[in-house]
């Protein structure tokens, strides 16, 4: 086991497939809902294209395509339409773990298990994964907390590489004045996406959360984190330990992963604390969706 | 021009592509956010699967292919991955407007042109829609109304083919006991869904909102507009106009439009008002986006 | 074992991958291009399309796209191309086991064993087949004789789920004076594509050979074996035996198969014995390749 | 019009959609059957794969995703699949202009006008090309001839961005002591493949033939043209001419194109003359098709 930590293994049942998202009673969401003070929203995703984003070669890029356009009104016509009446529509073909994504407790596996020791060979290519899909999520709403590393150390982002300590939360929190709770949604901003977009630099080496941060957030009792990174953790991994972070936080803790989030605009209002919803789509056996988060602040 | 109102093109400026989503000012958001009162979560999205749910056969069924598993851990050995360790991936194939989705405001033209007048002529295969895309959109939030017309008239589902009536919606919504509000995100429920879900049976004819409806919906200056049905209007169209409640409501109004809601759970607890919370994936130039809309109860 | 012939398991090596189709020589090869009478060349492949064509459901309809056209000429600007010069591009989104295609000698195993004894869970979803895969197969000319069971019976399409018997096939060869030879590129007729493409109807049931006349084909030492239907093997499968012939053919003799194939003009030609040449694409770690087969009469 | 000769619209009739393919008699066909005197067997196809192979970015790599495999043998054993039986299925994402491919006549417009001048407009979304799609061209038998400009220049491969001009194609055919024939099937080798697989080197800038060069074997009355780079023509292209050669060839004489051919074996054998054979998908409304063509020397 890679964190200090007991596991949450077992903590939800023995059949548990949610993790740490048991964590967001009813209660803790209407007390987030009394968070946002301007009722400004924030979208927290970025787009979807085959270019000027951050995608990974091994996966393909994401593609939307044109599937219907006025071109082909004459079956809009076929089927009634008047002159000048028409619909367009697009085909997606997309990597599930592409652009702003939540990945689902069957992401990583670790000795040959997934989170709450459910076996790692239980992900075919046909159905999907039977236990931990993505389709156990839904939606979720909860108190959204921005740790804003770069801010805290002053730079607009972080070394490539650079792995992100325990105190360097720690620091960033007494910054802000804002103090984790239990079931909190953890996003942790290192400056790297918007670093990417402005200078359309290399993917790789990236800044991130080290194996210390991650136990930190886990012994927290988040419900979730999410970062503006490709990982959350650092590339090259933490201690050389490959997905080292996705082993404490989704395996061992059964905490959910948003990535490739967009915390710039979060970061210029310094806003901290704030109600955050994300709604995964529900796709069968999935590893992972797309997702689009809505912060009000 | 469908409805007897005037259209919402200009209202909000030449260059407006958000159409009535402008009516979610960061005050109605506050407002929203006081009517939660269980904290209870609604997921309204279905499940993204190749059979079981209402896919149109033109198409194509929306697949999730798993890209990677544990059988092709030794890419993951490669990269220095413990034995046992390894990542789950998945490739997205699926069309934009099946499932649950948001139809971006260049979804559907009339007279050769979308909302607010651009021509509908700018959608081109590569680079989508030039004005009007969903990747506007992005997330929101704002009070959100069921107008459950199944629960009215004491049936479980309306007949195949019903045309619901701007009557129908008043009388529903004085049953309830709510009233409808500038920027409500309103929800239409036919029953619709459950049935097909439950039954497996055709997907023509539909119930839903006929051009008077839809009239008196924009009347009421609602941001949006959703349904537990394919197309929020019924099929066969309603006087056999073809598209035309969205070209009321999309094309003349900037209303945009959620279909293949699942309003069962909303129903069954009698929620009619709720936060709701849409997260639109920025698919850029895209003419739509499966999304999983979230309800805080 | 189903067949009664001691299988081709090591035959040709314990290496082998190919099969049958280490009996297209050099000398047979030079052989077969005497055959050729008229210089008349055939198309064996069908259309390749969202519908009007055999798809199956589970697998999804094949889809191509634009991915640009003249709407998207400023791309072509933008690269110093003149007004009005530019470029149409598609994408494709298919299974490979629809339309006309050739199966891999991976695509089935029985007892957890492909041809030749490789394991059955060599195919993985990242890199696909370890062993037999299409890619191995590359392109192939031979000797292609029909076997037109449906005209030897009188019919223009053989009874719905009838199963063709080593007598069928040996009747028909007969009155078409046409004797098998080793490395003959085998079609079987049965009529079912043009009945399926004229009228429309329901994919099953359907004719094709049974188990007997798959073990009659095997002890001939044919190298490859088509027909116009879905499996080659009726479906119901003989004799209730899950792809029973697939198994006879494929795995335990390594005979290529190819599925889907039009006929008609061959049949109506009465051109019994061809050159027949089959480009299958070399899709790395592939199942099976869509192909259009040419033959020579 | 960039050649010099009148160009092919109108030669077959108003309304053909073969170009030179028409040259591909029946006389000439039984003429190529008779060239080859080894019988050995050429596959001029190149892997489709991820990687390691030419992919251009805006166009995504093509990908093979395993649809079903062991894992799912449950569906299988659904259907009576006794244990241990089952099948492997693949889904292949990928664009048309990848890999080894036959350019449609309808690939490239120049006036606004494709071959024959049919309107270049007639591209649609989802009905892809009304004209000149690669689904007209089907199987094609011929003549081929392999112009090995590298080995006439004695290097293994040209210059980056070399323009092979006429005589540099007479002096290769002189030193190969073929003479070009009406109806020929022309493969011009530059090396820039061989090199590129063997180096993974840069994709561009490529050798090819010239503006002049391609006038010349449209004047020589050949039906095809084929080459181991990617485009035919060099790139940056010839005189900046954007997509020149495309234009001569396809746009003005109706003659196909086939890009990314191996052409490695055919040159190392000294095989210049030989039987071609070329299965092109029919892609209904394609604007090319993936293929793999076979040669026998």
């Amino acid at each position: 086991m890679l964190s200090t930590r007991k596991t949450n293994w077992g903590r939800w049942g023995d059949d548990d497939e949610l993790g740490a998202l048991n964590l967001l009673t009813p209660d803790r969401v209407l007390a987030a809902l009394r968070l946002p003070k301007s009722g400004k929203t924030y979208s927290l995703g970025i787009p979807i294209q085959r270019s000027g984003v951050p995608n990974l070669e091994y996966r393909g890029i994401p593609q939307r395509l044109t599937m219907m356009n006025h071109q082909d009104e004459a079956m809009a016509r076929a089927n009634g339409g008047a002159p000048g009446v028409g619909a367009n529509e697009d085909q997606l073909v997309m990597p599930s773990h592409t652009s702003t994504h939540m990945d689902a407790l069957c992401h990583v596996y670790s000795d040959n298990k997934i989170y709450n020791g459910f076996p790692a060979d239980e992900v075919t290519p046909y159905s999907g994964a039977a236990k931990c899909s993505i389709a156990n999520v839904g939606g979720i709403t909860g108190r959204g907390v921005l740790i804003d590393v770069a801010a805290s150390k002053g730079v607009s982002v972080l070394e490539p590489g650079y792995v992100i300590t325990a105190d360097d939360l720690r620091t960033a929190l007494d910054a802000q004045g804002v103090e984790l709770e239990t079931g909190d949604l953890v996003l942790v901003r290192t400056g790297w996406l918007e670093d990417y977009l402005a200078n359309q630099g290399e993917m790789m080496p990236q800044p991130g959360i080290g194996l210390e941060a991650a136990a930190f957030l886990a012994e927290k009792d988040v419900a979730l984190v999410g970062a503006d990174n490709a990982a959350i953790e650092p590339i090259p991994f933490d201690q050389n330990v490959y997905l080292g972070v996705h082993i404490i936080l989704l395996v061992e803790h059964g905490i959910h992963l948003v990535e490739h989030l967009d915390l710039a605009e979060l970061s210029a209002d310094k806003c901290y604390e704030f109600l955050l919803t994300i709604g995964a789509l529900k796709i069968t056996g999935g590893t992972a969706s797309p997702v689009s988060p809505v912060a009000i602040g």
